[in-house]
């Protein structure tokens, strides 16, 4: 029998990540009580037996370990500090676990104010996607102090494959930021490669199968870039979303006395991505947006 | 036994990627005659039974295919074209195969003038790096005539071990700029993201780790990143060869009426790193580049 067996948590955000990764742990036999902004989207969840409450704080009253995993920082920040937020529920001892992709001054921010409550918060924002949300396999990068993150490791166990406990409360936020501008790099070479590709007039699917066989390998090659050469711009992850990853990424650049010319470069055609149209889109449809702004007609 | 055995080739340019590839035809049983710009590195090839001739056009005579991996474009021009070039010594029938990375219209010109002589060229650069030779399991794009590529691919099979035919003479060429363009925007997010991670005073190592379990992991984090952390900068690929390649794209893009503002960011940059005395040093110099002009101190 799973040690969670019977354990109480709270889960809000229920969407394409949420719902998997809160399902994960009711499979591993927590008792969860869930909130959603749409509650139609909690319905499987609730099919299956988790509880409905109306609020963050209702959530949290009477769990022991509450998960967030939510869109915007203001939505985050909404839900934590609002009159009726989690840390309004938050019980002492009890642990608020973050894993939207959010600021890292945000989070350090959140964990005090738990802590000032004598309640704990952590942050753990995920890589992997919808795929890692279903299968379990998600990487997660965890901020917080050792006592919260012993207690939650089992949690996280059950949604992810890879746990790190990166340091302090910030920690994690800091390293989604080091993955995300990775991935912005990775985005805009992957695009550009598949325009240029177009205008040879040559076979795009040859030239990917043999790129992807070489030393340029990666996602977005592998996983991404088909999806470009069948026009599927449904999104895995969207164009609005890495906006604000990468928005956040610079302004704590620039709180750091750093400048990044190459994340603020794929930011500001996201930007453009986004004003074509795709915000909604996928972060592939980045191949759209250039080809309509940097080929010759 | 090999059907490669006893078959007379011709191999310019024994440096740290053509010595390991002339190598394995001579494993293959090919009986090889060589030429290098600077000879003693041509010695260990030597001592092994190849035969040493003082020009390309030497080579070329009584060899039924010469394989060329050089360094820049102007290299190609001038052991192809020059007096005691290639095509001077090219026998009628006879193949002569560009394993460098040049500009695709000067591989369609070097097949064409191969091809007005009654022989014939094809265009084979490379992916995998110094490894991927040594261990002969390089990606190898080829373009040229059906005819003469099915003949060179039980060669190129003894250094690679993915052979793609990608379209006519040149097509090799652009599919090395589709993977070039790649790496680029792999590199400035790479060091970017490692830049980053250095500012925020976290453990690097940890940092590394925790993204190269997720969606962002790619040859530039798991071989190249770990580099930069032990502060290894001699080459795998070097700089001064990279600025090559991405200028050939950026050239070869504006000829196709392309703008490609993230590879024209990144090829800048690194003229920067060349600028401050990294040209010799490996790609992954760049993070050293930015690190001394985008750190404030």
């Amino acid at each position: 029998m799973s040690t969670l067996q019977g354990t109480r948590i709270g889960f809000i955000g229920t969407g394409i990540m949420g719902a998997p990764m809160c399902g994960h742990l009711m499979d591993a036999g927590c008792v969860a009580t869930i909130h959603n902004r749409t509650r139609s989207k909690a319905e499987p969840l609730l099919a299956r037996g988790a509880a409905w409450a109306d609020t963050p704080r209702a959530v949290a009253q009477g769990a022991d370990v509450v998960f967030t995993i939510l869109g915007f920082p203001k939505d985050v920040r909404e839900v934590y500090f609002g009159a009726d937020g989690v840390l309004a529920g938050l019980g002492k001892d009890c642990i608020a676990v973050d894993m939207t992709t959010t600021s890292p001054s945000l989070s350090v921010e959140i964990a005090a104010a738990a802590r000032k409550q004598g309640s704990w918060a952590v942050d753990g924002p995920v890589s992997g996607g919808d795929i890692g949300a279903q299968k379990g396999t998600l990487s997660i990068m965890v901020g917080g102090d050792d006592e919260p993150v012993g207690r939650v490791r089992p949690f996280l166990e059950t949604m992810g494959a890879h746990i790190e406990h990166l340091g302090v409360a910030g920690a994690g936020q800091h390293t989604k930021m080091c993955n995300q501008i990775v991935i912005a790099g990775s985005m805009i070479g992957m695009c550009e490669s598949m325009l240029y590709a177009a205008r040879t007039g040559l076979d795009r699917a040859a030239i990917l199968a043999a790129i992807t066989a070489g030393t340029a390998r990666c996602r977005s090659l592998e996983a991404v870039a088909p999806r470009i050469l069948k026009e599927d711009f449904t999104p895995g992850f969207m164009v609005d979303h890495f906006i604000k990853d990468m928005g956040i990424a610079l302004d704590e650049s620039r709180r750091m006395g750093l400048d990044l010319p190459g994340l603020a470069l794929v930011e500001r055609l996201y930007r453009v991505a986004s004003k074509l149209g795709h915000g909604r889109d996928g972060t592939h449809s980045l191949f759209l947006a250039l080809q309509e702004i940097l080929v010759e007609r």
